[in-house]
């Protein structure tokens, strides 16, 4: 029997308190839930227990004091370490209670984690966000959700304290896949919109007046409208860092190889962010691939910015 | 001394009456300007004709008997023939007047041709344009200029007639150059979309509900918002043809090359739409990238939809 969701009535547990996963529990507090909280670097929690939050030693402790327990940390081996670790999440669960990945993670992981779960009759659901710091702040997220209906369907008056667009898209690994797709689209446009300021500049355009003319028509998108005036100011500063989304393209292309996928498109743009990495740019933004690209062709970008 | 440009005062010549061409000597007419028009098949400028338009039996003669002549043709070689041929455009032109050639086109053609005509005391400029047969057709083109910034300002209450964002981007060729950046920007970001679609496709996501989640957030562009549901339907009708946009990437890879520039996602763009047109997609619409993708991972794409 499926307790209903409420302040009061359910505890959180939340572990990876970064800049996104403090900014989300951040709402699952305000909304007066009471949470218990785990980060590896301890420090990272301290605003969190600062606001009323209560701080476990290990994963496990967290579940053990709580119905639902969000995961929000960085690559695939932590949700691993996190979840199915002799400390992890799921030894401190007991039948009925959720666990949810947030984590942009394997969604191979997620099935996995979803059937060893199962197994001691806890529920699990992937739910990979896209919309960054900002949107986490602002509880604007897009929520990408793999999972039982009726497990979400319980779960939405949280996702709803944290995001704005959410969208259960199918079984377990269905929200990491769709991830996956939002990474595809982000990666390969980037090659366009890097490689378009740098012919225009190229040619010697003013690339603020190009702007004007193809940033509202077919050419348009969000990172040419958004990052875009960002590279023409020499400002490469992150909103998504680079070693994060070079993960993510190595997750889509190990999907896509064991799908039998051939994505040429993909494929190029994980060679050209390791060139970005490479050249010590990793914790830049993923609009530095313009600095690669320019290095690439001998161009020296930051002449473009005045 | 530059007249001033008003219906009734100017003369207005028309070479191209194809399906932007029409649209946009329309405009020109219904405000009163008198249009002399030119089509290799006739028959293409009779609606033109019978609301008030005089035909013309040569480029030549349209220049003779207009102040300003637009030409919006298919290939860079028609641009040639049409404006620099024995029975070309400059061939009946007197000092003072303006060629506007809106056709997508090369850079330095452009160049040659102002050269060219500035020798005759004829002024010239480059304006292509973006936002395809609607755009054309609701007069919301966007309208990317190279040439002299008093000629430019002359001709525009003929540019307002016709479009919504007009930009002046620099000196001959520089309407070009902008029109590569646009089109760079759209080859590369259709390579994702197609396969961020197929991953998704093969992953067996539902594409409709994984738009709810991509489409308004930062991997949202034009393409994937507009295109992306023709895909999933299986229509892949023109919109813009394959081989225009062949002809488009040709001109910006030339250019690239001239001005030693590597762009390795153009150049993959390029290379796949190759592959279009080899499965004999030419005549279809740039979202036909899809099927020529799907053939490549032998995906049966029609299956996708209903």
């Amino acid at each position: 029997m499926a307790l209903e969701i409420a302040p009061g009535k359910t505890r959180i547990g939340w572990i990876g308190t970064g800049v996104m996963g403090s900014s989300m529990c951040g709402h699952l507090l305000a909304a007066g839930y009471q949470s218990t909280v785990y980060n590896r670097s301890r420090s990272k929690s301290k605003p969190l227990v600062d606001r009323g939050a209560i701080e476990a030693d290990s994963p496990k402790k967290v579940a053990e004091s709580s119905d639902i327990v969000f995961t929000i940390v960085g690559f695939p081996a932590d949700v691993r370490e996190v979840t199915l670790g002799a400390e992890g999440t799921l030894a401190g669960s007991r039948a009925g209670s959720v666990l949810v990945d947030m984590t942009t993670s394997e969604p191979a992981l997620a099935r996995e984690i979803f059937e060893a779960a199962k197994a001691k009759g806890v529920d699990t659901v992937d739910a990979p966000v896209s919309g960054g710091d900002i949107g986490a702040r602002e509880a604007r997220l897009s929520i990408m959700i793999g999972g039982e209906k009726a497990v979400v369907e319980r779960l939405d008056p949280l996702f709803q304290l944290m995001g704005k667009t959410i969208v259960h898209q199918g079984p377990a690994g269905a929200g990491q896949h769709t991830k996956m797709v939002n990474q595809i689209l982000i990666a390969t446009n980037m090659i366009g919109v890097c490689e378009a300021l740098l012919y225009g500049y190229k040619a010697g355009l003013d690339l603020n007046q190009v702007m004007q003319s193809v940033g509202s028509g077919a050419a348009g998108s969000w990172s040419l409208n958004n990052l875009g005036p960002r590279m023409i100011a020499g400002n490469f500063e992150p909103g998504f860092f680079v070693e994060h989304f070079l993960k993510d393209m190595g997750i889509a292309l190990a999907e896509s190889r064991r799908m039998n996928l051939a994505l040429p498109g993909l494929a190029l743009a994980e060679q050209l962010y390791r060139a970005v990495a490479a050249q010590g740019l990793g914790r830049k933004g993923t609009h530095a691939l313009l600095l690669a690209l320019a290095q690439l062709s001998n161009v020296d970008w930051k002449k473009s910015s005045p």
